[in-house]
């Protein structure tokens, strides 16, 4: 029987920093943290093969925190093994007692895990349940890409297991055979506020995971031979569940109940608690025994990542051709959907593109890519916050990874997406069928709320000053092939919106479209027309009308881009009587808020009438339909400038 | 064996109908209605307790079609049964030859189930797949309090299941002991855009429904003994699943394969698609059938639904006595998220008033109405997807739930509040430690994004002209209270933020909200300073310097709903030197939109300025450091007052 006391001896001591660490930050999850004592001794000073003096290291085997709340201890255990943290170029050894700035405003050790503020050991940032499998999946599929044998252990609580994304990852890792994953139940019983249901017992989960084609392994979570023997497990045709039987708050008495999640150590009862674990040491025979050589470290794997550089889709032309949709090029005539899925097959000469789709790939024309690169093409099901976590995981394996649904039903994933801005993720997520073109399916298919929430990330910065997520609206295929190509070469994340009907091509296909989000289509005196996406087209038929019908020459302006340069928006709006309307085929909170804000802030006191989707819609059968039931048909639009025109003459 | 004849002459009939309806609308479902078709029947014929004539009827069965793309076939079912449309006051039958206005703009047959348009046989909106169980599950919790023994069928697609939230239904049920719900899985075999994944087979679902504590049922979902035999089977102390084996498009050739989804069959071969249901009747030996005397319907239970009327809170002194918080009244100082628990108990008296919480009742302090009413307090566990669709499935039982976590593991279920909204559904979400005031646990735990979500709901009106969701942000215990209240009462879908830490009161007890959404707190004539929620105490820190340190004597207006009356609000702004500034702890898009907006849009030329959280925040130990990270501190609002003010003057 192997002799565990230097272990024994570490898990000791990284309890004591924990509550310790806890206590000075005056908050933190010092019960769940003690519940993995010696899972975290056990992968981070044995089993994972990896260099906490380069956590950057691409052939490292990682760890994914997914119940985030449990860090202390992981902190605890880098800070003693001089693990090193910040930027690159801008590295820095943590020491021992660092771990006592947990949750500090100038601290890498957050309260949650995020890799994005300098904490490069973990690899997305968790702490909204139930998203780390997923993410652990992305890696491995990363892995599995660039042939490497990498392992991904992830721990999950019991708690955190309610969350349906987990059941979905579980899914998805035996779909695409992930077996690099190691899921790790942590199972303690507890939730936050009361013990975990009975549906999420160690035999209620072991029952599940087997039924969900996975190899369980159910263990005590502080017994080291259990532990080693299940963590070095090599998995067959099935992926390694484990579900370690832990005790929340282990060795400490008052972190015990079920009142204590999320507790810190009460200043006063700092010395008892430590002293309980001073005790426990004595029972196990190591009080006096050192813990200085208790590290046995194997190196990461070498592995080959893909190279950086820039990412070409060449000639629409060609992509087009390639994309067997040659005629439209004829036609001059195409939905923005179809061109970005043409854009997609394209970039993906570049092997870092990955494809995800949830089941609806015929719909967003991901399939134009599958074609193309049926080995980077990833069929997620549907299962919209796994697909978009696994995104995650596969942008911290160095790719750039392509999510697509209809935007609608990303809606479900905006927790999910929320967490990868948080972490700088660099993915790339596209939302078909936005807005009220769609028509005949009706509200619960259509995006109308995505601009709004997506704005408010274009207007909050990363730390390095870059937006938080990009958004991009293309009118026409040209345009949506053009920005497809510039989110893959953008640092970071991006969303873009497209639409389902086909569109005549507005721009040549030499246009550039810069990140300034507009081009001046019509120059006007009358009325300043600020549209995007779909409601270019709309807009461009009223213009034609007011020239014809009223002998008004409005000015256009296509807006594709969020945050938006508004500086020669407000000039043009200025030199056409100083008024705009702003199109939008979605709800309150998108490009008509870009102006507005622009307008209220501006000298120059411009006005700015807005019209969007003012109700909640229902099925029709045409697109015309639809913007009619909305107010937004090129009639109602004529109308309106008619109006604002009138105002002021009058 | 019994006779099925004039179900199969049934089937036939509809299945025609859905043909010729998809056809007409030129889209829509064919082949999932048509692997509906005899499931349909059985239950709308035979199987299900309830009125055509009335299917308001409170004490009826209800179907609930997950799956709602396949609706074509109920459609064409309720037809044929002269159904009744429309609103309560204004209801009207429908024809069998009504089902071909499918999809039309006019029409009450949206391209997916929706009350709200005037399908009340459906009790909620469907189509954003893998929400129908959880909306079940909370009809079937609706129907237990009123001592009903209504049955609720859920029909959920093969593919469908691969969505999380399906299996966070499963396990809610369990734990709910919800046996009411029957679960029909449609194993059709096939996806949208290809063969579901063999974690999704009839097989591999069977194991994990078995895993999840279901009595499982597997039949042919064609075969009439079969299906009789499982959809009137009494559950023990299990809930039953039905596996339903079934043909995506049934009889009719042409939509057999996978790429047919979706499908309306072409004008050019409806005539054959007919031909091959009309063969398949003569096969069955029913062509010359009549289906006239098909149904044998059983009359709905008889229910007694909880009475309505207004709902009193009573006094807050009184409620916060009751919560044992009476310390606060004389601190005079409290949080909102205990003012509103204490406003929830006290709420609680009325018996419809029903609490869910995804286990965090302990931190949002839904644990006050649990301790109060614990029969009518819904633990439901990390799983806020299911939580806010069972609320859903509650509203339609005439309750009027609370859904409570943090603010921020509410975006979890933004779909759900979406399909909500599209509902109508009468629930209240609250979202706790809103806003950067949380600090210590990190960006992972902070509602930052909600505020720009929620308002794209607020301009957005219901068919009755109402907005669709009402947000609420009270500054304190009082106005979280009163607000609270106003909710309990308001028809229709609101969201409130809550936040962590403690504050002083700001109002008198006896203070009335309005749902103008504001209230002007100090009267001055240096800029208007608007602020909501957290914000408003660190403004009132800010005015006390401007007038101690620069003898400034700024304006003080407490914004606190969405949608915002502005009117009054820019002419305090246009008194005040024409300067707005606007703060707010969370991300673009939210209150400082409602003045920007309206001040773009107002021709007295007020300028407004913003200040909410710029970047992504990381961790800090007090709120006031992540004020000062997010540039909200009250020094730097002094110093932009000071700014405008000088600007004002140069």
């Amino acid at each position: 029987m192997a002799d565990y006391k230097d272990l024994d001896r570490k898990v000791i001591k990284l309890s004591k920093q924990v509550v310790r660490m806890c206590a000075e930050a005056g908050s933190g999850h010092t019960s769940s943290s003690l519940a993995l004592g010696h899972l975290t001794t056990a992968l981070l000073y044995r089993v994972m093969r990896y260099d906490p003096k380069n956590p950057w290291h691409p052939g490292s085997d990682r760890l994914i925190l997914s119940e985030g709340h449990a860090v202390p201890i992981v902190y605890a255990a880098y800070c003693d093994l001089g693990g090193v943290v910040g930027q690159l170029n801008q590295a820095s050894e943590l020491r021992f007692s660092d771990a006592t700035s947990l949750r500090a405003a100038d601290s890498v050790l957050d309260g949650h895990p995020n890799p994005a503020i300098g904490f490069p050991f973990f690899d997305t940032a968790t702490g909204s349940l139930g998203q780390g499998l997923s993410a652990a999946a992305g890696l491995a599929l990363a892995a599995r890409m660039s042939g490497s044998a990498q392992r991904f252990f992830c721990i999950v609580g019991d708690g955190e297991s309610r969350e349906g994304q987990v059941w979905e990852a579980l899914d998805f890792i035996v779909d695409q055979k992930l077996t690099a994953v190691r899921a790790i139940f942590n199972c303690n019983g507890q939730g936050q506020s009361d013990y975990v249901s009975s549906q999420q017992s160690p035999y209620a989960l072991g029952q599940k995971l087997a039924a969900f084609g996975w190899d369980v392994k159910e263990i005590d979570g502080h017994n080291w031979d259990e532990i080693f023997e299940a963590l070095k497990a090599e998995p067959g045709e099935k992926p390694v569940a484990i579900i370690a039987k832990t005790i929340k708050g282990w060795s400490v008495s008052s972190l015990q109940s079920v009142a204590s999640h999320g507790r810190a150590v009460a200043e006063d009862q700092v010395a008892a608690a430590l002293a309980e674990l001073d005790a426990k040491a004595g029972e196990l025979g190591v009080a006096e025994l050192s813990d200085s050589d208790c590290a046995k470290l194997t190196e990461p794997l070498p592995i080959s990542p893909p190279p950086g550089g820039a990412i070409s889709a060449g000639s629409l032309s060609e992509a087009l051709q390639a994309a067997g949709l040659g005629d439209a090029l004829a036609a001059k005539k195409l939905s923005t959907r179809r061109a970005w899925g043409a854009a997609l097959a394209a970039l993906g000469a570049d092997g870092r593109v990955i494809s995800l789709d949830a089941d609806v790939k015929a719909s967003t024309f991901a399939n134009l890519f599958e074609k193309a690169y049926p080995d980077r093409f990833i069929e997620c099901k549907i299962a919209e916050q796994n697909m978009v976590s696994a995104a995650a995981g596969l942008a911290a394996g160095r790719r750039i990874p392509f999510v697509s649904s209809f935007a609608k039903f990303l809606t479900r994933a905006y927790d999910q997406i929320e967490m990868a801005a948080v972490t700088n993720s660099n993915i790339k997520i596209v939302g078909s069928h936005a807005g009220v073109s769609l028509a005949a399916d009706g509200p619960s298919q259509m995006g109308l709320s995505d601009l709004a929430f997506f704005r408010a990330f274009a207007h909050t910065h990363r730390a390095d000053g870059a937006p938080a997520i990009r958004v991009f609206q293309p009118s026409d295929a040209i345009s949506a092939f053009k920005l497809t190509e510039q989110m893959a070469n953008l640092d970071g994340l991006c969303y873009m919106r497209t639409h389902r009907p086909d569109v005549p091509f507005i721009y040549d296909e030499n246009e550039e479209f810069t990140l300034d989000g507009f081009k001046h289509l019509i120059d006007g005196e009358d009325i300043a027309i600020v549209a995007s996406g779909y409601m270019v087209h709309v807009a461009k038929q009223a213009c034609k009308v007011l020239e014809e019908k009223a002998g008004l020459s409005p000015s256009l302006i296509d807006v594709y881009a969020m945050p938006l340069q508004t500086d020669e928006i407000m000039q043009i709006g200025d030199d056409c009587r100083g008024q705009i309307l702003v199109l939008e085929d979605n709800y309150a909170g998108g490009f008509a808020e870009e102006i507005t804000t622009a307008a209220s802030k501006s000298d120059l006191g411009v006005m700015v009438e807005t019209m969007c989707v003012p109700r909640i819609p229902k099925s029709g059968r045409s697109p015309e339909e639809l913007l009619a039931m909305a107010g937004l048909a090129v009639q109602n639009i004529v109308e309106k400038v008619q109006k604002m025109f009138d105002q002021s003459e009058g």
